[in-house]
């Protein structure tokens, strides 16, 4: 069991959302931020700011509101971020691609070490300085490389096998990039970007409008 | 206001996963479905799916389920499907590139239509059957050319200039992969697919977890 169950997703998600915003700040030159401010910008309350944050220790000052450098770098440390995370994306398509090379994605500690595929026509083709692999090759080269971080980007039909070829090679963090439910063991965490999702969801607005 | 606003957004996302559940189900031949299969599928309830199906008429029979092709096309219908929408896509860097030519978009009726950049090297290269148009032509095209839906896929940055340019050319549903917040009229509708934060997600179970 992992202790991270204990965090909410959602309180996660809030974690992620005022690191981002700290981070324009501190582009502006601020030096400290209210909680007040921090919950406007993330659609919530200051009493969930102060709540969100108390879970990690004590931040920030009575009256005087936090000191922007200071909470950044603790919630880039609680968020993980501080670390580098060696991912391997599996599915060397134009999805897989454009993950790879995502700006901020290094940046953020996201280091793509490997890329995968099954066809032979891809195997063996440059990615900038990476060369897509055999994806047979997956669960070898994954105890010796260590990927802490397994992307799938491969079709649907194609998702749920991956996933379990990723925990065979015994890798905890799964991204999803199929529009499917993947099924994984408990000890595993995974996220799943199901953007027709997101598509119907504006189809549905366009179609159910009344004007 | 729209009527849409009435059906909340984790219906949607209901009626999505059901959507996709029931395609996969008529691949295999299957004619009927219970309540609690679609729920099982879900991660719901069999009343939770009653409930979400019911706000759209009567389906199903007591006792005999729903009928695959009948619910199929039905919920393809509440989730405007069944119509083609036109896209265009502001920026043509590898991410907008992805988006365009992702496999089963077209499929769903989703159409792009056109694509933005405003760098001058990007502007008139080809893409299959599309040119890259300069992004001040956008305002003007629209009107002309009717687009439903603007893609952001510009950096961070950017996202906020290239929105409030797709509010003026008319366009009422906006799907943003930038990773920020962007502001719209209310009769706009929005939804921000943010890899960031899921990668964060990934990334806090991680460094948080007690193995």
């Amino acid at each position: 069991m992992s202790s991270s169950k204990r965090v909410a997703d959602s309180t996660v998600r809030r974690l992620s959302l005022y690191l981002s915003f700290l981070e324009e700040l501190e582009q502006t030159g601020a030096s400290t931020v209210s909680s007040d401010m921090l919950a406007r910008l993330g659609g919530t309350t200051s009493a969930q700011v102060r709540k969100d944050l108390s879970i990690f220790g004590s931040f920030g000052k009575r009256g005087l509101g936090y000191d922007v450098e200071e909470l950044t770098s603790k919630l880039r440390g609680i968020l993980g971020l501080e670390q580098s995370w060696r991912v391997c994306v599996v599915g060397a398509g134009k999805l897989g691609l454009a993950l790879a090379q995502y700006p901020g994605f290094a940046e953020k500690g996201f280091h793509v070490a490997a890329v995968y595929d099954a066809a032979p026509a891809r195997i063996g083709t440059k990615w900038d300085s990476l060369t897509v692999r055999d994806a047979r090759d997956l669960a070898g080269d994954a105890s010796a490389e260590h990927f802490d971080i397994g992307v799938i980007a491969v079709p649907s039909e194609a998702a749920q096998s991956v996933a379990d070829q990723l925990v065979a090679a015994g890798i905890h963090a799964i991204m999803n990039f199929a529009p499917v439910q993947i099924i994984v063991p408990p000890d595993v965490v995974t996220r799943t970007v199901n953007m027709a999702l997101e598509f119907e969801a504006l189809s549905f607005a366009l179609a159910n409008w009344s004007r």
